[in-house]
């Protein structure tokens, strides 16, 4: 497997806690039509659900999706994709988007340090 | 379950390109004598391994650490804590210290986006 290079700058964990990140649950998954590779999803994220568009319509089997715990990048800058607002961003690893989530049972909401 | 209230601040995707989140795998886990909260890991995170000092001796049975997949802020600042060189974060959700993976087979040196 190729690794990217690693980041040569750095960050303060103050830094760090400009990036909200917290564990959600995704309630339902569908195509947009109109997209190769998008998929809109609902987002459980605790104190409220989230619509977000993910680029994983050819990656995932999206009826399989619903009840899948995930990591979502909850204060990313809203964007209107294909017509649907996207309000965050699932958090996966590599071109596969091998979706995070944790070990445990932590509950949608819990913020990640 | 307490939920912290959500970031009212947003980043863009750019500012969150900062941020350099792999996967990693625990190689070894010891306990800190000085210290009742952290522990020093060693972790592969593809083209290296890391040495990181968490707060999860308490939390977790270091025993069963060895060969967990995990998931690291690979670009904070290094630290100093108890005479040991800190050289990334590991993430986890919550107090309970829920550590982050993925689904699926996602390797060491994997970028998180």
């Amino acid at each position: 497997m190729d690794v990217e290079a690693l980041a040569e700058n750095r960050i303060s964990f103050d830094d760090f806690e400009e990036v909200d990140i917290r564990v959600g649950r995704i309630e339902s998954a569908a195509p947009i039509e109109d997209s190769d590779k998008l998929a809109r999803l609902e987002v459980d994220v605790g104190i409220e659900t989230r619509q977000v568009v993910a680029g994983i319509k050819q990656l995932h089997d999206l009826d399989e999706l619903p009840g899948t715990k995930v990591v979502l990048l909850a204060n990313m800058e809203t964007a209107e994709l294909f017509g649907y607002e996207s309000n965050g961003m699932v958090l996966a690893a590599g071109e596969e988007a091998d979706l995070l989530t944790t070990h445990g049972d932590a509950e949608p909401g819990t913020k990640i340090r």
